[in-house]
C-alpha cells in the first residue's frame, strides 16, 4: 500500500551557547584537547574510551566526564585507570548541556589534564543539539545497529569530526553493508572520516589515537 | 581514583495527556488493540514488526504508524506487506507525541484495522516520557547493546507491559549476562515479562504474538 508522510517540525532549544563558549576558552587556557563521544546506547562508547585511556598510558593524563540518565556504571568501568572521573546523572534528561560540563570541570584538576573525554548520554539524537564547548565531536556507531543510522539521524554525523564504526569484528553482511553506511555518512558530511574499529579486540585503536591528535594538527 | 557524582534534575514536560486520552477512547471505540514499540536505534524494532505482521497474516489487519527523525526507511521495509502505513517524520524531535499519533490516525482506515503498531523513534530515553494513548508499551532491547541498559535507562522498562530481548541468536556471554539483564529489569519493574527472541531467525515470535493477546486478556 502507499505510504503517507507527515512532516512535523520542532524547534530545537539551544540557549546554552554562551556557557559553551566559556568552556572552550577555559579548555584552551589550560591547553587541553577535548573530545565529546556520542552515539546510541550500546554502541560501545565506554569500551572505546577504555581502549583509548589504556592507549594513552602514562604519557598524557586523561580526564573523563561521564553522562548518564542514572547510575555510575560507566564510571565504575573506568575506575581501574588512574584518571580523574566525574559522573553526571541527568535524572531523566536525554543529553548533556553546557552547564553540566561547567559543573563537571570544577571538579577536575585541569592544570594536570592533557586530554578530556566527555561521554555523552547514550542517544543518537538529542546530544547533537546541545553545544558543550568541547572542541571535537566523535560519533560512535556500531555494525549491530544497522547501516541506515546516518540517514535516519543525520545531525550527529553532520556535526562530528570523526566517526568510529565499532564492532567491526562481528559485522554481519546480511544486516550491515559498509558501503551503504559510508555513502549515508558522506551524504550528510562529505568530510567526515570513518575509522572501522573493534573496542573488543583493540583493532584500529592506534589509528583512532593518531587521528585524535591530527584533529588538533598535532603529528 | 574516586568518582564524584553530580545529580542534575530536569522537569519532564508532558502536556499531551489530554490528546492521549482522546486517542485511547478512539481506539477502544474501534475495538483496536494497540502497541507502542520503543527501544534504542538498531534494537530491531522494525525487524520484530516485520515478523509480527507476517505472523498475523491475513487473520487480523494490522496498521502501522512509523516514527523517525527523517526518512522513510522503516516504512519502505514494511511496504511488502498489504497493510496501511503512516510515516511520521519529527524533523529533529527525538520521540513521538500524542498530537502526532492523532494526525496519524486520521490517515488510517480504523474501521478495518484490528491491531495498531506504533514504532517510536529509536531512542531509549525520551519516548518513555510522552503518553501516546497507545494502550500497551513494548520495549525492545537487544543483546548487542549490553546488559546494563535497564539500569541506566529505567523509565522505559518501568512503563512497559512487555520486554522483548532481541538478537538472542548472537548473544556474546562476554558482554551480555542474561541473569544480570533480568535482575536489572526486575529491579525496575518486577512484573515485566521478558521474552528472548530473534527477529532474524524468527525464534519466539510465536510466543510474542500469544503474549500480545494475553495483554488484552484474549486467549
Amino acid at each position: 500500500m502507499n505510504i503517507k508522510v507527515l512532516q512535523i517540525n520542532e524547534n530545537i532549544l539551544a540557549e546554552n551557547d554562551r556557557i559553551a563558549k566559556e568552556i572552550t576558552e577555559k579548555l584552551k587556557k589550560y591547553n587541553i584537547l577535548s573530545f565529546n563521544l556520542m552515539g546510541s546506547p550500546g554502541a560501545g562508547k565506554t569500551k572505546i574510551l577504555e581502549q583509548l585511556i589504556s592507549g594513552f598510558g602514562n604519557k598524557f593524563l586523561c580526564g573523563v566526564i561521564e553522562g548518564d540518565v542514572a547510575g555510575t556504571f560507566d564510571s565504575q568501568r573506568l575506575k581501574k585507570f588512574d584518571v580523574p572521573i566525574v559522573q553526571i546523572n541527568t535524572g531523566g534528561g536525554c543529553h548533556l548541556e553546557a552547564f553540566m560540563i561547567k559543573k563537571g570541570l570544577d571538579q577536575l584538576p585541569l592544570e594536570k589534564i592533557k586530554i578530556l573525554f566527555v561521554e555523552n548520554v547514550g542517544n543518537l539524537i538529542c546530544p547533537a543539539e546541545f553545544q558543550l564547548g568541547i572542541e571535537k565531536n566523535i560519533v560512535v556507531s556500531s555494525t549491530t545497529e544497522g547501516d541506515d543510522k546516518p540517514a535516519k539521524n543525520p545531525l550527529m554525523f553532520k556535526i562530528s569530526h570523526l566517526c568510529i564504526l565499532n564492532k567491526i569484528d562481528i559485522l554481519d553482511p546480511e544486516t550491515f553493508d559498509i558501503k551503504r553506511f559510508t555513502s549515508y555518512v558522506k551524504e550528510t558530511n562529505p568530510y567526515l572520516e570513518i575509522i572501522s574499529a573493534s573496542a573488543k579486540t583493540g583493532k584500529n585503536i592506534d589509528k583512532i589515537i593518531t587521528k585524535l591528535f591530527e584533529l588538533y594538527n598535532i603529528k
